[in-house]
């Protein structure tokens, strides 16, 4: 069990967070302020890894839906959150025994934790994703069959909502379409599933990879070290994946859009190292595909993040503007999204990128 | 108590219920076709009036909800109005002691009736217009304090929702964006209430007024009298409210426009009698106003209805085409909808037309 009674590693999970959201997700700034509040008051989350749970405990993930930028404006508090698990405790019809996020990735990464500390309920090292992605049926635990709904949604003035839909693409729909009237987004408890099968479908150990991120950026920064040869040893120490930077170079355009409910967008660079070098990244919330000269260096579901060149700050696709230098980064996914029932949810093609999954080398 | 068991007599009350609509409200034929089917099967529906039911009696509606022509594509089978009913129940953590209709006018008129039908639950003689309105919040059970929500929404693949809204107003809105992702609409138990709300609150006597309205046409029809006559004593003899035909012509232009979700139009038609006066009728959903030579002669709330200059069959705005000989009648709303509490809800400022409310004269 770890006990995250410092508010440095929580602003460090936030940092991971924002990498691991691939430019997406949301800002987890909201969730990291409330969280670290709730520390100054001595209310410590509790991260337990899965191994630590009973086969048959109630596991349930809390999370934010909706417009990211909207959603900052829904005052997330104390009454809301303790609001929601009671609710969701009465829905379920027992007591909830642990919490899980159902992204790592950006926003979402926060709002589990926040409800640990406010709850004292134990949040789980464990997410759906290993990363951030804009639909709530793009999860490990929907691939292995675990349901959205039954769940419960709480806006902040009052609104209480209740879902069971009959696949995990209605529940989406259903939440796209409710966010707009409860103005742009509000929270949620769904997901619900068994301990056993938080520790079987969800990517493991993800919430305390978004702190040793974080803190290996902060800390090879203030060392003034070389932030990404640090940060890249870090990734790499996850089960031997791949991560390496990509291209170095300056943003020379930035395209953005919102259609549709998206935000969409591509970045164009110019290498840094004075060749004719060429990188554009596509956006569709998160960075999606990365190519050289026109060629596909890193496609969904691995992992594209940009960062500042000197801070290695995560930067978000829309915070992209002309003239940053950065660096662009390649990781890639946990393996269970590379199987063949995880690509057809979540590979290239579902983001209307007429290409193949090739895993990032 | 009134026992529903004659097929004509449901029949005449969708034909009442379809004058009653003003133009909208969806057309009645799915509800009565299922009705009739529950009484050839022996399951007569049960009317009360609010008088014979207790202070304390748990009342709930029962609606369909969404765009009229997708909600004919939903099948209103037993199963689906038992299964709503029973998530209702349960909801409510009580028996449903009767059924209440929201809305008199349209195709909501045999909704309840249905539930009472395979339920054996009696409809209470009451509702919420007596008429039809496009908006869940434009009754005289919210006007006078009552939730639309707690309220379940049940979709024949099996969806299930619960909403409990901070307004009236809200829920509308959470209903409409919910109609979408689930194929255009659903069926929902909602606007619970006491015996005593159901009694001060809703309008009384509408479900006998719907069947003593069709059954008037058809027997004056039938009978080569004089249908209008005929129509105008019956109407009048509710309450002496204010029945007339307001002009007898043809239509000579008529304009339909999908818009926003809502049918807008407006007819123009010509006098019968070889005057050039020209009556035009403004559509949102409901005739909304009635006008002679541009002078308003009825206007909403009060009830504007288009009928067959011959049969006396009422029609809706969407059936409206050129060449047909019409009568337009109007007919003085309830009482209680002329109240300023009332207009401020569901007078014409809120349909976006610049006038005052004058009552039919």
């Amino acid at each position: 069990m770890l006990i995250v009674d410092s508010i440095q590693d929580v602003q460090d999970m936030a940092r991971g967070a924002a990498l691991l959201g691939t430019g997406g997700g949301g800002d987890p700034y909201i969730g990291e302020l409330f969280v670290s509040t709730q520390i100054k008051r001595g209310r410590y989350p509790k991260i337990l890894s899965c191994e630590e749970i009973a086969d048959d405990a109630l596991v349930v993930s809390i999370y934010g839906f909706g417009a990211p930028s909207p959603l900052v404006e829904h005052m997330l508090s104390e009454k809301v959150m303790l609001h929601l698990l009671s609710k969701a405790q009465a829905f379920f019809g027992r007591r909830i025994d642990a919490l899980i996020c159902m992204e790592i990735g950006g926003a979402n990464s926060m709002m589990p934790l926040a409800a640990a500390a406010v709850s004292g309920i134990p949040l789980l090292d464990a997410d759906g994703m290993g990363r951030a992605f804009p639909q709530l049926e793009m999860t490990t635990f929907s691939i292995n069959g675990c349901r959205t709904t039954p769940s419960v949604i709480m806006e902040e003035t009052g609104n209480v909502i209740t879902i069971d839909a009959t696949s995990n693409r209605t529940a989406e729909d259903l939440y796209r379409a409710i966010a707009v009237p409860l103005g742009g987004g509000a929270y949620s408890a769904g997901y619900s599933m068994t301990g056993k099968q938080a520790r079987e479908y969800g990517v493991q150990r993800t919430v305390t990879h978004a702190l040793e991120i974080g803190r290996c950026i902060r800390e090879a920064r203030d060392g003034s070290a070389d932030v990404f040869a640090d940060l890249i040893r870090c990734l790499r120490s996850r089960d031997n994946r791949v991560a390496k930077v990509l291209f170095d170079g300056k943003i020379v355009d930035v395209v953005h859009e919102t259609r549709d409910g998206w935000h969409w967008g591509q970045a164009t660079l110019r290498a840094s190292n004075g060749s004719t070098d060429v990188c554009t990244v596509e956006i569709r919330n998160e960075f999606l595909a990365a190519r050289i000269n026109g060629e596909t260096v890193a496609i969904v579901p691995d992992l594209i993040a940009i960062l500042d060149r000197e801070s290695g700050e995560p930067l978000t696709g829309e915070a992209l503007a002309y003239g940053q230098r950065v660096k662009v980064l390649g990781y890639a996914a946990d393996p269970m999204l590379y199987r063949p029932e995880s690509l057809a949810v979540l590979g290239p093609r579902q983001f209307a990128i007429d290409e193949d999954f090739r895993p990032l080398r």
